[in-house]
């Protein structure tokens, strides 16, 4: 029976008269949400610089790319998203460019969810679409494609059942996991994922992304305001992780550990271990368990790829850093595609001398992945 | 009375008979705090290894040096703290190092704290205190020390009104602040102090501390675990604070500000200014404040110390680098005279050519300060 149902029936009284008052009055509602039918609604109003980059939603809250993020010519002619199928990639990247073989890094975002488990099945879905099709056998007869398995760093010990489960695969080649984390990459916390690496001898590469999103930590010492801003700074998060990792004496604890530093840039590493080594020579009593000079540990146990890379106007610079940072044996080719800032292998370098060029765009590969 | 008291003078009911036998059942109290008469009551229980570290209270635990954070030999002969008598510093560092100028930068700490006037007040008190002895007429007749006037960059307003209250004073000839930060260096927060180091000509000094201390975020992208892991990544923290500056459009806004960046080490530079130059041919229609090349803005806007210097074991390497980074224009010697890491004018550098010596010995910082 409603309250004015009630008044009817019943002589009201004094106080039931007042009710029925405050009845009449209308209620104010102080929480009601409207929602545009789409983004175009509130676009209109945007000025022109904003109109094209406003995105709405959630989207866009971290560092959207201010145009597009992938090569505007890597849509598939069948349809599709950039980088989503296998035949086209084959075209337009590998057999355009001699690529004899591509190192798959599936971009899952499993790690920066409260739920763990969420991030855990996440992480295995792809596994799963990545086992079934890119290294499966129908479009991987030449085993041309290698992928890495991708892991939910943020919950390690499952993170090293999910290794396990994969590692028998052959074209599974590596783990791959986010620069984005709560801890830098050296602490023990991830010791059961470098247990797993270690024990089925698969690199575990590192690669850019959640940064400062859901559960991590700031992808700088600082939130970087724009795009271009945070791009360029995605190199701190890989020196302070190698920085990590070589202060922990993980390579000492876990001497089959390899890694591979992808898209955080490279050239970053020759003042950075100028810097580490240095310090080392004053402060090495802190950290006993490190056994020799950290930029000794980089051939036993590190390699960076190439892409994005830093490239000054003067050739000789850049040849000057190649051999500083021992190009020679830790550098390995990499292009990105097909995000927008794709190197080309026919012209990110300066010519290079043959046997550096080796080295680099194949040798150090095929020595580190066993290729 | 007592509820004692009270049970001996009347005939106890049932109900009182029940509250005095609870009585007499003891207390427990379930948060009581013992305190060691000294830290060393601790400190005998620890390992050896840990023993000379441990501190006690609330020190350490951010990053204190595991030895010593001083020059062993900078203790003044007439008592007090390293650093802390001018007339043993004139002795020790200056006439012994030929050095004619000494500009000071107080080590102030007071932009970590969540009370804004708190910060303040420290600040202004350093800044008395700096104008009363050291660039005072008794310790300074000859004006050999130039100070820096520290600000509390957590409150900016209050920040710009104390650059003003000192800016008239002939050997106030710089602004300085700290690296640890909650916003990085360009972020518009900042403006009041940036138009009050325009207003009075004063280049505002960047030096380490405080970085994930208090109200400040992280030192780097993660927690260093160790001090050397955090000495070595502060640089990140200017990495990071520049290419913010550079990006925001800074030295469009105010093109009378200059910048210096103080013991955030040096040679990190050159990578990421190649980066930065790179990204900002790409991605140049994001930020269409920034008129040039990122690069370009250096010679006119920042200046880098030299201490700590990452010194390889090549030096032409090394000096390949000095080139690269134009240490010719932006680099002035510093040698963080009585830390610990001091770096000896006479052996921090290889020997330099006679023209780039002057430049970073004495030259660069003329210009720069009007010396």
């Amino acid at each position: 029976m409603s309250v004015n149902e009630q008044t009817a029936v019943n002589e009201p009284s004094d106080a039931s008269r007042a009710a029925r008052k405050k009845v009449k009055h209308g209620i104010i509602d102080c929480d009601v949400h409207p929602i545009p039918k789409s983004m175009d609604q509130i676009r209109q109003y945007l000025p022109k610089f904003w109109k094209e980059r406003f995105r709405g939603g959630g989207r866009g809250l971290f560092y959207g790319n201010p145009s597009h993020g992938m090569r505007q010519d890597s849509l598939p002619p069948d349809g599709g998203p950039a980088g989503s199928d296998p035949g086209f990639m084959r075209k337009q990247l590998l057999e355009a460019n001699n690529i004899k073989t591509a190192i798959l890094i599936p971009r899952e975002n499993s790690c920066q969810f409260p739920d763990l488990d969420y991030g855990n099945a996440i992480a295995s879905a792809y596994n799963e679409w990545i086992a079934d099709t890119w290294i499966g056998p129908d479009d991987n007869h030449d085993g041309i494609f290698k992928s890495s398995i991708v892991i939910n760093h943020s919950d390690p010990a499952s993170a090293a059942k999910e290794i396990d489960r994969w590692a028998g695969h052959k074209h599974f080649i590596q783990v791959t996991t986010d620069s984005g984390a709560r801890f830098l990459m050296g602490h023990r916390n991830f010791h059961p994922i470098f247990e797993a690496c270690s024990r089925h001898h698969l690199p575990l590469a590192l690669h850019p992304g959640l940064d400062g999103i859901g559960i991590n930590i700031l992808p700088s010492p600082g939130n970087p305001s724009h795009y271009i801003e945070w791009h360029t700074c995605m190199s701190l998060s890989f020196q302070a992780h190698l920085v990590s990792l070589l202060t922990e004496g993980t390579f000492e604890r876990f001497p089959d550990l390899r890694i591979v530093l992808v898209e955080g840039s490279s050239t970053w590493l020759v003042p950075l271990m100028w810097r580490l080594d240095m310090e080392y020579k004053a402060l090495r009593h802190e950290i006993p368990w490190v056994k020799k000079m950290p930029s000794e540990y980089l051939r036993d146990h590190v390699r960076i790829t190439s892409q994005p890379l830093e490239r000054p106007n003067n050739d000789e610079d850049f040849m000057d850093m190649l051999r500083m940072m021992d190009a020679e044996h830790l550098l390995m080719f990499s292009s990105d595609y097909p995000h927008w800032d794709f190197d080309n292998p026919k012209s990110a370098f300066p010519k290079l001398p043959e046997k550096l060029y080796n080295r680099i765009f194949f040798e150090n590969a095929e020595e580190f992945y066993g290729l």
